[in-house]
């Protein structure tokens, strides 16, 4: 991803203002609707130790955890989604947890950074839900006003020595022309989940009650429409949960880092 | 579409072969399975009047009719699709219809060919089926040995002064995964009726029992596994049998004209 010095993308520009209010805690919720048109990312902030190891599950699980990009250790800077970005600082609220447990929320990182910390930004399904709504597909929970409704499945993860878990899902309800669109529109956009991982009965991947999600809300399935399930960017913070090491930080659920890159350039054609 | 003159594709010198033995007779039964990844075409052909309003109806209609090529009156080659091809000898039966009566099977159009008949080929599942046998999707009517199921449906096609009538869809039941995939596939095959058209509950699109097909044979549908439709060849044939046409011709069911054109090349990307 190119940075052009003489031209700045309408959508970075209000990206910097996003992240300048976010930094000055002007701005201290959710980023749904911010910045529209701008790559939001997961956040995943390790010790050297287990990011070496969780960058090898990221390798072998693109779908649930697709990479935007990895720092150096100890460095809180990435140029390549965004000149300015500062990871200390530019998300609205943080999650710290110690040996699994959520410690604080903070709405800033600087008392507890550390040198040897890897950040990961792993793409998010807002990416390829923008191109859904430019399609005027009905995205079921957006229109509801909820959370995206989550369900762990039994769709195994290529584990790693210390790194296993079952994939999270994420579901969207869809009449039958919608889902066969959704399958062409997000298989365009691998470095945000991609294609579907699934349609259908729910119970084939191990979904005993859609209804009932794991996270998030349930939202209402229309007579002649069928579920239709991504691979969720909830799989690797549900793998970390197990693996509860020493120290981790990860955004707040909905408090995502807003990034520079516009989401037309995650198309992959 | 272009031919070098110094190099020729494989697939295109085989193909020659074949339409030479059926030119000669030495070959008179289906086509299936011979030429491998060749373009099969399904044929059409109409006295100029009709042929002006079933080209519209064509453009109008591009998932269930479409157009690989289309001859003026009276021209017998198809340069486009094979150097040497001749409409009239180079399939191995035809069928001749007067006034919508079958009233002929002939292994060569000699002697009721007229100046005024347009030509329309018409592309066939038969590409993408290879696109998708190439990924190991079990094509179900391949593995059982019979033809593919067909329905009409009531999903209307767009129609013209004369020309109108329900779509035909041609359904393979598939296990989600390979649905998924099957949809990214065929999406690359728009001229050979591309994405499918619907998925999942037959009776949203008017089929009322799915081991009943209208044309075609029934095959088995495993649990787990979900119907998928595509639009389908037959949806013209059909409409002009309601029209019923002074005079028209076609390829008989199974006994198409191979092109010298890979299936490769069809691929829209």
């Amino acid at each position: 991803m190119q940075t052009d010095t003489s031209f700045q993308h309408p959508v970075a520009a209000q990206a910097q203002r996003c992240r300048e209010q976010i930094r000055n805690n002007v701005h201290r919720g959710p980023t749904a609707g911010l910045a529209p048109g701008a790559v939001q990312a997961n956040l995943m902030i390790l010790p050297k130790d287990l990011a070496d190891e969780f960058l090898l599950f990221c390798q072998r699980n693109p779908k649930p955890c697709p990479l935007l990009a990895v720092t150096g250790p100890g460095e809180h800077s990435v140029p390549s989604m965004g000149a300015d970005i500062d990871l200390r600082t530019d998300v609205p609220r943080y999650r710290v947890w110690r040996h699994g447990d959520l410690v604080d929320e903070p709405a800033s990182l600087n008392d507890v950074w550390r040198d040897d910390l890897v950040s990961f930004l792993i793409g998010c399904s807002f990416s390829f839900e923008e191109a859904l709504l430019a399609e005027g597909i009905d995205v079921r929970h957006i229109s509801q006003g909820v959370n995206v409704p989550m369900y762990r499945t039994n769709i195994p993860t290529q584990g790693t020595a210390r790194l296993a878990g079952p994939m999270v899902v994420s579901m969207r309800p869809l009449k039958a022309q919608d889902a066969i669109r959704a399958i062409q529109i997000t298989s365009r956009f691998p470095s945000v989940h991609g294609a579907p991982v699934h349609l259908g009965d729910p119970s084939l991947i191990g979904i005993t009650d859609i209804n009932r999600p794991d996270y998030g809300d349930p939202v209402t399935i229309q007579d002649g429409e069928i579920p239709v399930f991504w691979a969720c960017g909830v799989t690797p913070q549900a793998v970390i949960d197990a693996v509860r090491p020493e120290f981790s930080i990860t955004h707040a659920p909905g408090h995502m880092l807003i990034t520079d890159i516009p989401n037309t350039k995650l198309a992959s054609l």
